[in-house]
């Protein structure tokens, strides 16, 4: 089977010293709180924190493969609709287990995958100029419905396709994913009878993707989506043992609480090597920053925590960021991810054999000189002190990807419990939108905008 | 004229409080240090910093435009092949002045544009596999011709060019960005004949973007280059100018300096409040984290520094980052990136006018929405007492990507002597490039390859 493993050597204070590693005796501490931690979640399970059992929800899975081959063939373009969890995931599934240039050249019969989250007037005007909406499937992905962004786009392509295929026509090139009873979309859903799909309760947005939200445009460009529940599975399985030895969620959890909060690694960067994993880190980021990123209120009154989440490429980013990552302050600790074997093999040619530069490199495959360079690193890391541990993936398949995504969630839900504070909301985007309200003139919001009217006149500070 | 400017009201402590604001006072009492880190700076413009003065080789870009007009129509794709400064600069142009979905349907004539900027084999594997090469042409860059990912993929689509196109007929499709002399790739330019560009003296890889290095690319791919560099000419001005409230290099490279060495902001995020902006944020990740990061020798002894850049899209990463960036720790400053008008003007219909959560939305259009929220997040960021700065594009052309582009090189450069280290070496990257050279089986590092085996058969710690 292949079983991505959690290699956290190189964070340990007998391999980089005690000044920035951990000791194997304070992860060994640390069981009580951990096994506590586990508890609470998994007290949750059946309750607010549905997400966990998303992986055994097969009646949902079934109709979304089921309406998948139902509509293969018929569209060209399947448009996701949604914006953060709802985007997130999406893309990181799709820049995993699909080539790179799959809107280029898709395989036969599957549709491209586009994912529009911004409202950026020169991203959606440009779609609008170069994508036939007639050809397209559109994916609105919102759970209450009141998502601005999500609900513009909406408004848009709705009536670019009633313009073009007629009241009736248009709703077959529309498919919703939200609340089942609840919200704005579920009633436009039953009165123009759009298809849909469910985002269950006890699912927040950056803990959806192995649910409707992140299923169904997988199944639509063809992703073994059962391959990557079973993967969430199987991690659901080590995530539940009680060992922290033997439980990576665990391990990678209390990591992340020792680095930060006993070391001062104020910084998580998550080290993709491999291209195809670039965006599990964006999707990471996510579910890290609006996790732990809070106000914690002790006894001791009001502190800010959580950790930055940073996103690299190798080997891309050794000529970007391992100069900072190497001399630069110890503010950071790292998450290589590791592939053992690619999916193709290109060999480097023996030419220019005469040149030292280059002789090197002849005869030998890419996958060779990405891992040696990937070492490279991550010998250059620990020998500067730089605490990092390594995920590996055997191959990326939708099995490992859907391991790997689920010891997230997990170990992100363990960290809740670590930092004290609630993983589960996001208070601190509330005053912006609030602003955003009030400045689109939205009803109720008025007092709001005449209090923003009068900071902005002030005087400025402009060169 | 379309001049940029940088808004730094929101990071003073008139405005934020003096905890974590900056006193105006302060940044006078710089003055002095300005100055002198400008005389510095110009001091060398004829000698080792000659990026400074590449707006003005216009012998060099009528050399470019010629070649770029002698090919138009030969190429479907243009392909850079280099890594580091000679790929990010290339890609936040084309991202900033093309259209986000050039690719699929590129304006007529015009070639697609790939960079590829890593050695993954499912990335270079899959290209060989969509992409014919027989139509493409390939911009293999690297001043000393010795980077092993560039080098590789040349000898990889030389031999592939070679078997499809024979000894002379592959030559057309081969241009080499490089020394005008020294370095391995100029002896393969005179001997295969190939056509070439030089990457001069005294232009560092993160400064080298309106060198050839960024510059052939871009042309190629329908860029308005003179205008680019007619930006760039006209921030110099700007740049040169004595008073530091009149020059935004100095109030950027100040405000960068104060807000880490006194108000411990370590992370420097660009937020980058428009989808084409946003490779200019890791554009920008390299010149500052690879400049600035640095160990600092001084009477003290060594400290490490250095900001660690962050990008975020808005309004895409306002459900992702800004729960962490308005409740997490005070670590943190921002960059807002604003675009004053786009190209696109898309009007959001005013269907279920009914339904409170979409009537604010209808009649709008989304840059109105765009700027509600882009506002909405600096009051929020604001109020929290998180400082930020704001660079606005009245629209984003190439003459106001040229000015911010030559902003931050300048900026940069006189941070380096705010920090007191060289910002334009980079000795953090040998120890990396070292191992692997060793891991590869390089002549010459055969002991390090053995102590690194050593190394590598201790124990692991895997979960």
């Amino acid at each position: 089977m292949d079983r991505i493993t959690l290699d956290y050597t190189n964070a340990l204070a007998t391999t980089i010293g005690p000044d920035h590693g951990v000791r194997e005796a304070e992860l060994g501490d640390m069981q009580g709180v951990l096994s506590e931690a586990q508890q609470q979640v998994e007290g949750r399970r059946a309750k607010d924190l549905r997400w966990l059992d998303l992986p055994y929800q097969s009646a949902v899975h079934q109709d979304i493969l089921r309406y998948a081959e139902e509509v293969q063939g018929q569209f060209e373009n399947v448009v996701v609709l949604g914006i953060g969890g709802s985007a997130l995931g999406n893309r990181a599934l799709h820049s995993a287990l699909n080539s790179p240039f799959h809107e280029l050249s898709p395989p036969n019969g599957a549709p491209r995958l586009f994912i529009l989250d911004n409202v950026d007037p020169d991203l959606v005007g440009e779609f609008l100029d170069t994508i036939d909406v007639t050809k397209s499937l559109f994916n609105v992905i919102s759970k209450s419905g009141s998502t601005a962004e999500t609900m513009s786009q909406f408004l848009i392509f709705r009536r670019a396709l009633i313009e073009r295929l007629g009241e009736e026509g248009h709703k077959p090139h529309v498919v919703v994913t939200t609340d089942a009873e609840a919200g704005v979309l579920r009633p436009i859903v039953q009165s123009e009878g759009y298809r849909s799909f469910i985002v269950p309760d006890g699912v927040g947005g950056r803990f959806s993707v192995l649910s409707p939200v992140g299923l169904l445009s997988s199944a639509l460009v063809g992703i073994d989506i059962l391959g990557l529940l079973k993967g969430a599975a199987d991690m659901d399985k080590r995530c539940r043992l009680k060992p922290w030895n033997e439980n990576p969620a665990m391990v990678y959890a209390a990591m992340q609480w020792i680095l930060q909060e006993r070391k001062d690694k104020n910084i998580a960067v998550t080290f993709a090597y491999g291209h195809r994993l670039r965006d599990l880190a964006d999707w990471y980021a996510q579910l890290l920053g609006e996790s732990i990123g809070k106000v914690k209120t002790s006894a001791e009154g009001k502190t800010h925590v959580g950790p930055t989440p940073v996103r690299a490429v190798g080997v891309t980013d050794q000529h970007s960021q391992v100069q900072l990552y190497v001399e630069g302050p110890f503010d950071k600790w790292f998450t290589l991810l590791e592939i053992g074997q690619h999916d193709h093999r290109v060999q480097i040619p023996t030419d220019y054999g005469d040149k030292d530069a280059l002789a090197y490199l002849g005869g030998r495959s890419l996958s060779e000189l990405l891992a040696a360079e990937r070492e490279g690193t991550r010998i250059a890391l620990t020998e500067a002190g730089r605490p990092n541990v390594s995920i590996r993936f055997p191959r990326v398949t939708a099995h490992t990807v859907g391991q790997y995504m689920y010891l997230k969630d997990y170990a992100v839900a363990l960290m809740g419990e670590l930092y004290g504070i609630d993983a589960f909301d996001q208070p601190g985007v509330e005053a912006g939108k609030i602003a955003a309200y009030a400045l689109m003139g939205r009803k109720g919001f008025d007092d709001r905008a005449a209090q923003i009217q009068q900071q902005q006149d002030k005087e400025s500070r402009t060169v």
